[in-house]
């Protein structure tokens, strides 16, 4: 597809560390749709082979960022105006990590100060972001801010552990933020609750194969892929979506709103004990 | 237990059938409680053998009434003033029925009549009852009525078919209804959503048994049982439960804030294909 | 906005009563993304002169089709399909009425007759659309249907009776048929709930210019108009958004997010008793 | 009231500052209905000539503990099932503290450090609990633990600041954890989301009395008072919950289920401008 959609925006891309990233095909996407971006990733996580090859594909500069410095966030959204010779359209937030699932601890046992690490780069860098937007004044009027969520925010997937509370104060944020933004500058805020996907960080949470195919099993349409979900972030950045706000947007093929589905019904009858 | 938690309350409960009912339950929680009620069920419904059983244990009378019937209805709370010596106090509504079920007709061919009979028995009826209670003005300050609802009516299990659209309904009902009684006498309108319960009527919507252990399976403290479910309704007869208002309440051993257990991806597993 | 976002798709829209409509803006919209589309509506609903200037200006042939009847909806399909020249990429749903509310009967006294007739018209007649739909296997693969909803079908708003009811009862529509349309044939079903829009149909509801200044007030973009839900709209007939199916969208400018706005509170403070 | 719902119950019960404090007036009912149990507050916050008298009322013991602290809580179960002979049957949670509202930062200019505070005092305590009470073995099966929160979980309320990222957090915690407890001892764990509420801590956030008069206005039962909500809280410690877990509960005159009341119109009304 290529329709133009994004053409003359200016983005921030965050979070595109290999090529089964969805912030890496967020790229490929809003790069084709005729947008302009800055990729932006953790100097630590950041792979420059991998990434740099993504920036020649789509044009783009990089600027490193430590989501969780105020400081390297104040750098990033300077240069990235400078760089792109304006105010930013949209950004999208797609960062996540927990040490507690890193190092498999459960969830009865957590380190609080992990968790307290959890919280700071997956959620609240999201404030931090757009505090430091708010404070340069570097966004323009209607433009778009996006985070990835995952549905442990409303239900329990027990391998998920604290990136579940992560994921609530997210979402929080998103509201909350999106309440200020709409009102300063009219700035929409908004989240996409994603089905599992098979990315470099999605399949280190322990279990991850079997969630994927029971949420694959339990969704009408299938779990939503990385590439599906660059095509919503698009639609969420494009100007046909000016007054959806402060939102938890589901982006899983029905997986939510399922409650039972004949495929998982076969399975566990299938395996049900004969009398 | 018999703490005398609704004494010198009077009741009118619908619903119970046979002794699998949660109706029936509620009737025997709610005399052990200390309460009056008069029961009432559809004349066509009615099995005299067992609810006679059930009125002599309970002390109570019993009044048919075609719940979708407003002349009914009216002639039900009138005479239930007279037997029990005052206004009403708690109503239970737990009156649901399909005949697209029970025929087996798929989604996709409902029969609209049939459609139209689960809508007026499992949902209009709610609204019948509380604008009779209201013509007469039978409640009594701070009462309580209660809906039974199940968690199809934001989920789709598929064997659930038009009665999901019933229940949803019924919330809805429960919501509007809530709020013109509480302005108007304090009266507090409710529902539960109960897990999947083997009653008579239960267990006839097509794969019960398979929703059943799933749900089962699914919440961290299993299904909760008819008589959970009558200890439940009781706290929202109490006065205890003032405030609570417009709610759909989930009793169902944790299920609604289940996304996968480990109980259902261990069966899963276990029927995975081997490579 | 022109991008040819519905190129090549061919679409119903149900519901363009005059220029006010969010159905007619629909049509517009989707008409400059390059889809082609039939126009419905119900015959005496339908304001000829009106809606013959929308179906010149878009190249669009109007058949008129009762909503309810299952027959005049299998000839709308089947015409449709020959028009266009091939299967249905995308259903609008722009239908509600409530007699009840036209006729000012109070929640507490409605008229059970008109009841079932704001269901049918408003609510069942989604489910008869998608059911000659699939009866005729009028749909294309990937293709999106989208009915338009209220958060009235969540939250109590004591003017819009039951029609509450009716958005309860076609949002879990939209989740039932999405599932089965799903599976079936990669349909994807969702409603959009739309802020309080200035229609011919939504200013006959009872204060409404009331909820319509509290809605703007409440929600940090303001209220979204029907020119931007046309957008919106669009976004989920297009391929960008294939993987959304069975939600209920909320397109309100944040309203639905709010708990309280400082424009609410400044407004009642300013009117608060002095001491 | 006094039924003896709680006869032979075992509780410990957190944050009862003064005679205005919800814990207060649960502690109140709670002894009423024939428990025992511990209070404990943080040492900062306790006002010992305050909590004094209730203990002595209640025939209590203090223990003071800081939440945060995994070695406090460790001392305040273990002495507490010394001074009460036995395990804990249920533990109310009611915590809360934020810098950022004490000093009036606008939620655009947070103090991080704070945010962490708010979130460790506020919502990461309620993980130290569970986590303390699992590990010590404290628990009596069919326990239940409940923590107070807020509808700013859900919805924006602009002096809430990051408080709404704390109550989201906390009920989150309350679902990962209830999932955990229950599979393990069958203990439910659920938060009560409150009216407004006129404790010390509640008047303490920006614009209060605003949004208090504002809540009554919306809910037809008015706003649920701290009597109430202890009266709610001691339902769900009986043995008539017990398969009520991963909850979040509106206790709230039916604010939550809301959209727009005719006694908030009024207003706006009387204020509208003049033409």
């Amino acid at each position: 597809m290529a329709y133009n959609l994004l053409k003359g925006k200016r983005g921030i891309i965050f979070g595109a560390l290999d090529e089964k990233s969805i912030a890496w095909k967020v790229a490929q996407v809003a790069h084709a749709e005729g947008a302009t971006f800055v990729l932006s990733n953790a100097p630590l996580a950041m792979r420059m082979g991998e990434i740099n090859k993504l920036a020649e594909a789509t044009g783009s500069q990089i600027v490193p960022a430590d989501a969780t410095s105020v400081e390297d966030l104040t750098n990033l959204f300077t240069q990235a105006q400078e760089i792109l010779g304006g105010k930013i359209d949209f950004v999208l937030h797609s960062i996540g990590m927990s040490p507690n699932i890193r190092k498999n601890k459960p969830y009865g046992d957590l380190n609080y100060d992990w968790f307290m690490k959890s919280i700071d780069v997956s959620a609240l860098s999201f404030h931090k972001v757009m505090h430091v937007a708010e404070k340069l004044d570097a966004m323009n009027e209607y433009g778009s801010i996006l985070a990835l969520s995952y549905i442990a925010a409303q239900r329990v997937f027990p391998d998920y552990t604290d990136m579940a509370q992560a994921k609530a104060m997210l979402e929080s944020i998103a509201r909350s933020y999106g309440h200020r933004f709409g009102k300063l500058k009219k700035v929409r805020v908004n989240t996409i609750s994603q089905s599992p996907t098979k990315t470099t960080a999605g399949t280190g949470v322990g279990g991850f194969d079997a969630f994927f195919d029971y949420a694959d099993k339990m969704s009408p349409l299938g779990n939503a892929s990385a590439e599906d979900c660059a095509n919503y972030c698009v639609t969420l950045f494009s100007d046909f979506t000016r007054q959806v706000t402060m939102q938890n947007l589901m982006h899983d093929g029905g997986f939510s709103s399922m409650g039972i589905s004949e495929d998982v019904v076969e399975v566990l009858e299938a395996n049900a004990p004969k009398n």
